[in-house]
């Protein structure tokens, strides 16, 4: 099987040859270390901070408020726990949501054996948490809101504005979690009170091994690594020039025109849901029908057990999941499906498909005709379908 | 200037040719998520197992005992602070040395406000903790014991094997960060007993934004970064896989002759110290005179200030440091060399010159020529030394 389409954008995308070429002086010729006062430092110093203005730049930030980490769950784990610190003698309560990514969620479970109390806020049937129950979860004791700004496994794009409007006007800090919505949505942190905004360059073209987190100045923040005073004394650890110069130059690239790129994206994403539900029986489509990323179709397919599906689908040279890659090594059912309703043989059945640039509606014909095929020949073996068209008789 | 000689080994290394080679592919051809499912993921997954396999095979360990973080200053961070959280019950004592990285004495102060108590042992004149201070500071509260393998700025490599023992005798875990010796000093974890030990790629050859902590099996160790199910549920993260490869080819390389390595090293470095002792006046070595890395020669010139002579020789094409790089963003002098006995005025005229194998003895000749036509004309400018020559009359 030679030709491979890879539809799992959201798992990880290809480093850009044109970030790859970027990056590649400071491995080996450029290679100082960015904190030395020679001349090998400061050339490293200086690509490092001219990144970190096309960061800045990319969501409406200052430079100065952004700060590199080793990856998106870092960011995530900082920004939640160094919140939480940070706060902790004005009270010990953090709001979330139920379907956040585990850089969250598993921060916030690991909080309340520390003492914090921590509510995780329901999500309606498309994945979507309330502005009101935000609202109403906060007391005087609330110290952080962090509700992720689009959902990785079903795509579904939270009301951020207005959930950042309640905890503007509750004085409340609010982290969101935008690694799968860089590129794909706009985000403008001058426009909207957004206090923490983490990011990670492997999802949008860049290199795996480098994240970033937006701090709105005046944000109190414990650190997170502690060690040498890189990063403004807020991150130590040596700075990751060439990651850190790939992630300027792919954020760049990303943002340059997210209108035009979600217009291709929603195209194919769109035919395929079409022609997924109207070929394929007893299938339903996971998430939010418009607010959504443009890049994401999460189809649950009933009798189906994912990981056949998946191994099939591999087979016919075609890179899909079954949701978060970072769960594969559980067998747990996804939480996200669990919360939006669906029921544990539902979630286990489920595909997510996510698009990039170079897939073409000829990919989503080739996909869905495959899927047709895999999806009957599993049912044909599944007890349980057996059982379903015996009793519809 | 067009040449430049880089003797700053141990503040970072450029990426080997070679080693760059085997990551290439990893970031735009085999880019998959390794925690993914489909052949692009095992493809992914296998490289990094091969790559885990090369790092114990390294240092003596069982791979299943490596876990990748995102530098060595992560890998510090989550020995200490995790192997603290894991103990609690039993004990809130840590041992360490006065002569750490900060990124184990920045995360010791910080457990200190958490109430736990660290215990800094001072060091010889040479930068050694006695085993026996180490062994008089256990107490049955003590849950860790932790000393760096070869200290990063004046070489000193520290009684390992004893201290281990102590600990051993003592039931304590004890972790070593080893980042600077690795590829220098042969490490075996399997006759040593070291609980957990911390690496950095980019120290060997490596790529930045690459660490690893080596723990023990049966070591008790809480997780630093929480989210997903990467690293054996120990380490969230999406892996990094280039940077993973390109470790295990840089550890492979660096660690299979250390004996020629660090005899052409200690040839550079012996010749440097000798040349420069001899020529300069009031010159001092810092370190210990034989127990110290191949690679380093930390030496100290009375009435100078570091950044000129560091500024100077950078115009002559020399890149040398003062000290920690991780530190350069501060002026308070090297905590080090003010616990191996220096004086503020002597640390601030201190400079670490570290080879590494792209080093030659003309290199050796052109350093020494400059620096001492550099140290002469930078203590013409010095008050202090006038004073000094004009009451030495």
């Amino acid at each position: 099987m030679d030709k491979r389409i890879y539809v799992d954008h959201s798992a990880t995308t290809p480093v850009l040859p044109q970030v790859l070429e970027k990056m590649l002086p400071y491995f080996t010729e450029n290679f100082g270390n960015a904190s030395s006062i020679y001349s090998e430092g400061r050339d490293a110093k200086r690509a490092i901070e001219a990144a970190r203005e096309k960061v800045a730049k990319a969501i409406g930030a200052d430079a100065s408020e952004i700060f590199f980490t080793g990856c998106g769950t870092e960011a995530d784990n900082w920004a939640v726990r160094g919140t939480a610190y940070a706060n902790r003698a004005k009270g010990n309560h953090i709001i979330t949501s139920s379907v956040e990514h585990h850089a969250v969620l598993h921060t916030c479970q690991s909080l309340e054996k520390e003492g914090f109390e921590v509510t995780y806020l329901p999500v309606d049937e498309f994945g979507r948490v309330s502005p009101d129950d935000v609202k109403a979860a906060i007391t005087d004791k609330t110290i952080l809101i962090t509700i992720m700004f689009a959902n990785n496994e079903i795509g579904t794009i939270m009301p951020i504005e207005k959930i950042a409007k309640v905890a503007e006007d509750a004085g409340v800090p609010f982290h969101t979690d935008a690694v799968q919505a860089i590129g794909l949505v706009p985000i403008d942190v001058s426009k909207v009170n957004i206090s923490m905004l983490s990011m990670s360059a492997h999802k949008f073209g860049g290199p795996k091994g480098i994240g970033a987190l937006y701090v709105k100045k005046g944000t109190k923040l414990n650190n997170f690594m502690n060690g040498g005073a890189q990063e403004r004394n807020k991150r130590a650890g040596t700075e990751n020039t060439p990651a850190i110069v790939g992630m300027g130059e792919a954020i760049e690239i990303a943002t340059a025109d997210i209108e035009g790129k979600a217009k291709k994206l929603s195209a194919l994403r769109d035919a395929y849901i079409e022609k997924v539900l109207s070929k394929i029986p007893y299938s339903h489509l996971n998430g939010h029908p418009t607010e959504r990323l443009a890049s994401n179709a999460n189809i649950s397919f009933e009798f189906i057990e994912g990981e056949g599906m998946l191994l099939s689908l591999d087979m016919k040279g075609i890179a899909a999941s079954s949701g978060s890659a970072c769960t594969s090594g559980s067998l747990d059912p996804s939480h996200v499906l669990l919360a939006i309703g669906l029921k544990h043989e539902e979630a286990h059945g489920s595909l997510r498909v996510t698009f990039g640039e170079e897939n073409t509606m000829e990919d989503v014909d080739y996909i869905v005709d495959n899927l047709a095929v895999i999806v009957e020949r599993l049912r044909s073996m599944s007890p349980l379908y057996e059982e379903f068209v015996k009793n519809a008789k």
